[in-house]
């Protein structure tokens, strides 16, 4: 089905896709993740239900892509300085996932994929996609900052567990703490043994 | 309306608050979270609609109660040995996240707080009840074994982001790595700084 996307010869209307893309996110934002069927995003653009059909197999694979387009939001460059590059890319995946249309769709999302069991949630395609930035950050570091023994994916999969709890459950508490205190937690995690080199002095 | 679960001269019939549990689980396995409503609660367990409404003020209340009921599941006595008390806590975690009435309902609860922005998500509720038993596996751990720098309330939050990760994302996935991979992270985050006491062998 996906297929039919990319038919040879057959020029790709872009501006259609945007069209439709930027009007999902508004009616996510503006009447919730039920309300933004195929048939209200083409109202809403005034592009014709059978041109949305033709790209998006389903109003999921449309709001997934409107929503988690995967590696552009999180182009973050290493500079060599682990904390700062840290933070960045933690604020960069909480910002993507903190975009407005990204939160009105993300619980909708998991439920979906939850009930369905297909097997690609949304996030699972920003991690994949978001992965080789963390790795690149690590190759980045200063010599002997970084544990060579530990996993980086292991490291990876932490983080991107606090910033889901940071997006699915902290935004409805009033509890939320600092951003640093994730970077601090992540930098633990990467220390070499023996060495304070990489850690923080307040606690 | 919760004061009205506990008038005082009126004895609460706790089969009834049972048979609706009951009958809450079975259906949001059996028929999922959409389809959990009071009537069918109602028509499942024999109990009236009415008598369900005077114990919980909607079914949000009452699938909450029924799928994370807090304390109990995570009844994890310290040992003493961290590495075997994170991992007995960490599994007891997933295992209450995991239950097939708790994944039925999660995401759904997720979205419907995301949604109405109400101040208590059901996971927030386990997470203060399962901290103390948090710091109580810190405390039984032997001196030296935990950094008395690091924060718990930093770590737990690095737990549960690992947890909820599991739960939400990776169940949906191929990719799962192994519990002990999250266990010795948690153990990584806690050890003293210049030492590799609580480390693992394995990369």
């Amino acid at each position: 089905m996906t297929e039919s996307r990319r038919r040879p010869g057959r020029p790709r209307d872009t501006s259609i896709d945007e069209r439709a893309l930027a009007a999902t996110r508004e009616l996510l934002v503006g009447r919730g993740f039920e309300a933004t069927t195929i048939q209200a995003v083409a109202e809403h653009s005034g592009v014709h239900a059978s041109a949305i059909y033709r790209r998006w197999p389903s109003r999921i694979e449309l709001i997934e892509e409107a929503t988690f387009p995967g590696l552009s939001p999180l182009g973050v460059r290493p500079t060599g300085d682990l904390r700062a590059d840290v933070r960045r890319f933690i604020r960069a995946y909480l910002a993507a996932f903190n975009a407005p249309a990204a939160r009105a769709a993300a619980a909708g999302l998991l439920a979906y994929h939850q009930a369905s069991r297909r097997p690609r949630p949304p996030e699972l395609d920003l991690r994949v996609s978001a992965r080789p930035q963390f790795e690149e950050i690590l190759r980045a570091a200063p010599p002997g900052s970084v544990d060579p023994a530990v996993d980086p994916d292991d490291v990876f999969d932490m983080l991107l567990g606090a910033v889901l709890a940071r997006t699915l459950l902290l935004n409805v508490t009033t509890r939320q703490r600092p951003v640093d205190r994730t970077v601090e937690m992540v930098l633990r995690l990467l220390r070499p043994l023996g060495t304070g080199a990489a850690t923080t002095p307040d606690a």
